[in-house]
């Protein structure tokens, strides 16, 4: 990226000829603006120089780049390894304080090599289906699974089949409802089949489950998640089936009476491994065991390279950090850059950071796992008093359209923690294109804008560093 | 897309295992909702309506594949001509009343056949540099131009060449300033290099231009746009160069004594041709002789598939009636779309229309022209009273983030019409990609996610309908 230094002499001699176009610069005065305000508010100065610094260099993405480069980073892998590797030495090269590795047990899920399956019409036809296993699910027997094939939509439906669905396969196909703005709330209403889809099945005899691809997009990339098996229910293999595979299939099952699907896994689950959280700081200056969290997950399902979910959030995370300290901006108390591992099938690094810091005095948790997107604000997940605290600062995030503040998630990772009382935060991106990448082979660096994911680093820098500064104590700043 | 209806049964019984992710539908919240507001607001139902709709069926998404199939649409050429009648003929089809042609003369500028250029040293290495012929630009010389190469960022710069320009290239080298949030305010300051460069380096007897690129992409890709002559100053050849080969060019001017570039370019003016605006409308049910515009400009560079610019302004406006059509909404004042034409080079179609309507009453023009992406408001060129009148209705838009309404530019297509005193408002969406693809190659349709333009179409279809009900009288609504 390119900026045009504030002390430079061509700023002063611009714009000499007028064009219609340079008339849309004009766009940027802001309701605040127009009010004219003379005297800056707290913190004003500062903000604006963190949003400069995020734009002009963009440490967030040439993280992202080398963070991608290794592959996607499902817990227990290689790649998992490499990657904790990866951020220890990023942090160490960026200058943080007291770098090290917070050892975590995670489990170890393999997709291995083969995934497929078709539906077979009568003697007739192989039509093929884009599919990909669950996170841990078990493997089908050595050489598939054949089964006639039931549609659902929905709980009661499944518990309606009773004995008619022993021996076939349950075909989750509720759609996300591409109604909401949000894109998150339709996820949160769907993606309940992808995880008790498989138990529920079990429960009346299925011997497998479909689950139609957690996405808005209707194409044939397959998009995977994690499942769940009960002690005492059958353990059935679980594929996700990408949504026009989903619509090919509703499509045969209206019309086709001798319809069925034969599916193939091979992945396993193997014992736990050992992996680590990496974590990094800017100690406080004045009180440094008073502690802003702000954060990412390492791992990420193994399809794509896991740009999006969550390599943006880990290099968000880290160049909060690093804009703090190229602007010399020395905090009060300690900001604290934290990678969790396992966020996606386990929880386990969230929970052992939330364990091993339960003497630590935790003043917030921000959390960036929404996506690379352009921010629009953060939700809080505290008490309203606290989220009115921290909607003061709502101001410092309007110029670049990331001040809403509402009461919301925090994020996985930092969910431990806020059971301690914690608040905890996520920044909230833009959500439009979030689940055409996710889980997916399509959740790819190409995939993220430079400025958008430099814009995330930049609110939460913002955020962490006006909390760590004024503390979230009602009353007096401190 | 799809969209589980209200009614079904699916929303009833949905979510009944607990997923850590589930929590993020809590996301949703918004500020208002957590204050309990039990009574709506005026036009919250509606507006919810809209917004729903606008998600679920793609109607604008759909219209510019449709337009875009057609390719690049530069004024006066055969895809400008079959755009217009594609634009005809959809009206036609979504029902619109008083669908018409607005005849109106365009310039007419063909590109030519040949567009390059390389830098050669000495006798040494000939380094190609990625060029395209900026809009209205003459031809070099057949076979091209040679000569030395000058580098500029300023006016001044310009101006103190004085006789050393002679027979030289001047090389305009000032980049867009990434430090900007807003991507308009760093083409506003840069641009003037485009529109003014030609004129300003013949001045000084140079034999033509290079234009680094507007865009804040470092890559390969040229990026056209118009520019400018004068009456009594040589008219000499004109070229943008991509950032990429910019950069080059200026490393190989740092430390190479002998350096020429050649360029050559065939492109010309040819006569005037007939072309027209697109007009068809929602007849108003109370007052039908006044008018809300929504708009976009039919016509594109001839590059990619001016899908951003402005295939999704044009796709929007029309979406936008289609949208209130398909709820019923039957507007007091009559809303009118209007493709526009010519923009990109000469503004004859916005010209012609404020021309003809001039008898009208015009209570508002809204212009889509700022790319395709997620709304985050309006901007509003005219009095402040008048804007506060529009600003009453940002809570509408708040539910897609869309509720920014400040003052800035309306429009290009609208400014004549602005400047009969007529409200300009111009949809503002995040800048952050737009310039990534502006007048270049890669501003195909593979660039535009089909939602974030959904969410565009949707905000002026609520700002348009809500004035065309309530009127910007101040005082009582009428």
């Amino acid at each position: 990226m390119r900026c045009v230094r504030e002390s430079g002499h061509l700023r002063t001699l611009h714009a000499l000829v007028f064009t219609l176009h340079a008339l849309a610069a004009a766009m940027l005065i802001t309701p605040s603006d127009v009010g004219a305000q003379a005297v800056p508010r707290p913190y004003d100065l500062v903000s604006k120089q963190i949003i400069r610094e995020a734009m002009c260099e963009p440490g967030a993405y040439q993280l992202l780049e080398g963070l991608t480069r290794i592959g996607p980073r499902l817990s227990g892998s290689q790649n998992a390894a490499a990657a904790v590797r990866w951020g220890y030495d990023a942090m160490v090269s960026l200058g943080f304080e007291d770098v090290h590795l917070e050892p975590v047990m995670v489990p170890v899920w393999e997709r291995g090599d083969i995934e497929r399956a078709h539906a077979v019409v009568g003697s007739g036809p192989v039509v093929p289906l884009a599919v990909c296993a669950l996170g841990s699910s078990v493997a089908t027997p050595a050489g598939g699974i054949e089964g006639e094939v039931v549609e659902v939509h929905t709980w009661s439906e499944v518990d309606a089949l009773g004995a008619t669905a022993k021996g076939r396969i349950v075909f989750f196909n509720r759609p996300m409802d591409a109604g909401h703005y949000n894109t998150f709330e339709a996820y949160g209403e769907a993606v309940d089949q992808r995880g008790g889809g498989p138990v529920a099945a079990a429960k009346v005899g299925a011997c497998a489950v479909l689950i139609r691809s957690m996405t808005l997009a209707i194409d044939d990339v397959p998009h995977t998640g994690n499942t769940h098996y009960e002690d005492g229910v059958p353990r059935i293999p679980a594929a996700a089936i990408s949504t026009l595979s989903a619509d090919t299939l509703h499509s045969l099952l209206d019309r086709e009476r001798d319809l069925k699907v034969r599916l193939e896994l091979t992945c396993e689950t193997k014992p736990d491994a050992l992996s680590a959280n990496v974590i990094g700081e800017i100690r406080g200056r004045e009180k440094p065991e008073e502690v802003v969290i702000v954060g990412g997950h390492l791992d990420s399902w193994d399809k794509g390279q896991g740009a999006h979910d969550d390599g943006a959030g880990c290099a968000q995370a880290m160049e909060s950090l690093r804009i703090l300290k190229e602007l010399d901006l020395a905090p009060r108390r300690t900001i604290r850059a934290v990678l969790f591992m396992n966020e996606e099938n386990g929880l386990r690094g969230g929970r052992e950071y939330a364990a091993v810091a339960r003497g630590d005095r935790h003043v917030a948790a921000i959390e960036s796992d929404a996506g690379g997107f352009a921010p629009r604000g953060f939700g809080v997940n505290a008490p309203r008093e606290t989220l009115d605290l921290i909607a003061r600062w709502s101001y410092l995030l309007a110029p670049m359209g990331a001040d809403r503040i509402i009461e919301g998630h925090g994020g996985v990772d930092i969910w431990p923690l806020s059971l301690q009382g914690v608040p905890a935060i996520g920044l909230m991106p833009e959500s439009q294109r979030y689940f055409d990448y996710h889980h997916s082979d399509k959740d790819v660096i190409a995939a993220v804008n430079p400025r958008e994911l430099q814009l995330g680093a930049a609110a939460m820098a913002i955020l962490a560093y006006v909390i760590a500064e004024e503390g979230l104590e009602a009353g007096a700043s401190q």
